[in-house]
């Protein structure tokens, strides 16, 4: 049986163009960068071209990309890095943050309060949109930092990162201060949305591969020249000493090859999937006892993620995957715990709600026909679901 | 012209067998093994298969291996993970270490030092072997952990580990305590010795895949079970919660391959390039004005580094580099640095003779033929270079 593999939200599979690119480096190339003899030079070299053509898609210095392992990293890295080298001149130090971030920031951000930093998580609407005013009234004069993420992974919902960033402008603006920094997660929305942070007005602004059918363990942060900020991992003093380790060479090819391709391709790929996003929604809809999650106009061209009532989202996906469909409840990392969303938690769901959410996330193969059989298959399931245990799910 | 590679102490070429065994992977096998569909369990069925064959390798349990994106990771995820979830059990904590430990080593205990622990950096004599009396006095009630490398990166030197293990335990026994425990940083030592680490006594083993012939961006901590121990990296949780991030599977499907061949492979590889070595270092020291760093007997099968008195190291490797062979002065960490190499300061040599250390390591792809071609041109090389330079070095 053909599958059809519509959580592209958690991982991508690396496309063929990146592989090709990244395979002499994997057969050839193998040479440390830091050492001087010829495969130690041809190893920098290419390194330092994938830093020169991110840096020239970002539209920014090759210094201010700092290569890691991945989102993960990158995000701690610039929570941690940014908090812990700056807290010394505040006396009350702040971070701002949503309630909706990736579990790598509102985890990383438990962490800090821990370590005596003060947490404001802003609230977001039904649609998921953050509340701008309650962002305006929690910066003062202590708040070292607001992350706030581009584009949420769950529901799909798009931020206003440039509204945002001009608030923060304004206020350092009155207050002649340069803080507080402004980081954005910006890991979904790669494939996309426009994500030159010159543009968009952030300081920092994570990345990663295996979103954007690029390989995995790999990503990056991109740091504003002249930002303090410390290393979360010491040693060698690679990455312009921020990111010790002997570094991923063929990985961060990678990551480029796929920025690239992302970026070149993200307006027509775009118009493509919104158009068959919108014809899955609309018909999905027409299943009783259902809605849309996230705002309807402003998000992912390829996220749909919707609630099922009197189902329970585990045994749909299970179900969907007994017919060959690749979805998810939520993010890959929810998936797991028996926690219900704090996405769908943050945009006014309640507990039973929340047991009956699908997310379907499209990609590069994603075509109309998938969708088609999706809607054949999906109705069905969902009354012999809803048939076979509509009592357990009511209480 | 032909390249002989002689700084696989640097970083190895990923071996057939590892490629062939990651391709599948690569290539098909793409999900986030968080992902609950077929393939989220895939991917997460083999990266449990990995794990457990690891575990089988190191005769440990599954659940006592965490991946990481690399040696340094894993040495930071020790000391950092370790240091600060104990700290508030100590009144004045104390981390003991040795002068010749690897970048990741020192400039996390650098770091640490700035967070208020104690750190005691333990000497060695002048075969690089540390001094086992002064490390047994430094043991004390408030010592949290002792990190000590088992195999030198840049002179090869092997530690007693089992020695430092029995004094650690008679510590622990005397006092009726836990403390301190014991991790050591195995990467150099995994193609050659036993690392196993209940064979070892060590509560904590580094290892990483890029220096036995397995992909870059991928290594292990070994940590015993029951041992509290907080995360570097926030998020998702993956890893029993210790290291947050899409699971690099490839990567760790990469290491365990690579860990099993090189096991499997090491007593008859050890004693294949101990001949090799001694030829090497037994014609090498006929040249004038040499001597070699390390202990004589007690030193990795692969490792040969010799100074040069009156040459400039970095000039020596430039020009081996024209006649095709790869070597290096030191660490590749501190090969772009102009500070003269802890460990050979550590073993009592003076700057100018520092100058002049060429380190070669050999690997898997060194023959006799090899080396006889480097003895017939170094000897030329050493007779040229001091001819032009020997008034500046002198000074």
């Amino acid at each position: 049986m053909k599958r059809i593999y519509l959580d592209y939200a958690a991982t991508t599979p690396i496309r063929k163009e990146v592989r090709e690119t990244m395979k002499i480096f994997e057969e050839k190339i193998f040479g440390n960068p830091s050492s001087i003899h010829q495969e130690g030079r041809t190893a920098k070299t290419a390194l330092e071209k994938a830093r020169n053509l991110i840096a020239e898609i970002l539209e920014v210095k090759s210094s201010e990309i700092i290569f890691t392992n991945g989102g993960t990293e990158s995000i701690n890295l610039a929570l941690f890095g940014i908090s812990r080298a700056n807290k010394k001149f505040f006396k009350k130090p702040r971070l701002i943050t949503s309630k909706i971030e990736h579990p790598a920031v509102l985890n990383s951000m438990k962490q800090l309060e821990k370590e005596g930093f003060e947490i404001i998580y802003i609230n977001v609407n039904k649609d998921g949109l953050i509340n701008i005013n309650e962002l305006k009234n929690a910066i003062n004069e202590n708040t070292i930092l607001v992350s706030i993420m581009y584009a949420n992974n769950e529901i799909g919902t798009i931020q206003p990162i440039e509204k945002i960033s001009k608030i923060i402008k304004d206020y350092q603006n009155k207050k002649r201060k340069n803080f507080p920094l402004f980081h954005t997660d910006a890991c979904q929305a790669a494939g996309y949305l426009d994500i030159r942070p010159k543009k968009l007005g952030v300081d920092l602004l994570t990345l990663n591969a295996s979103k954007i059918y690029g390989p995995k363990a790999s990503g990056l942060l991109y740091i504003k020249e002249n930002t303090l900020i410390e290393p979360l991992i010491f040693g060698g003093g690679q990455e312009n000493n921020l990111r010790s380790g002997t570094e991923n060479v063929s990985g961060w090819i990678g990551l480029a090859k796929a920025l690239e391709l992302a970026q070149k391709e993200k307006d027509k790929e775009s118009k493509r999937l919104i158009k068959i996003r919108d014809y899955a929604i609309k018909n999905i809809l027409k299943i009783e006892k259902t809605f849309l999650n996230g705002h309807p106009k402003i998000r992912l061209p390829n996220n749909i993620n919707i609630i099922f009532l009197d189902i329970e989202g585990e045994a749909l996906v299970l179900k969907l995957d007994k017919f060959g469909i690749s979805a998810s409840t939520g993010s890959a990392c929810h998936s797991k715990t028996l926690e219900p969303s704090h996405v769908l938690t943050a945009i006014g769901l309640k507990r039973e709600a929340i047991h009956g959410s699908l997310r379907l996330t499209l990609g590069k193969e994603t075509t109309k026909k998938d969708i088609d059989y999706l809607l054949k298959v999906l109705p069905k399931i969902i009354k012999e679901l809803r048939a076979l245990s509509p009592i357990s799910l009511k209480k």
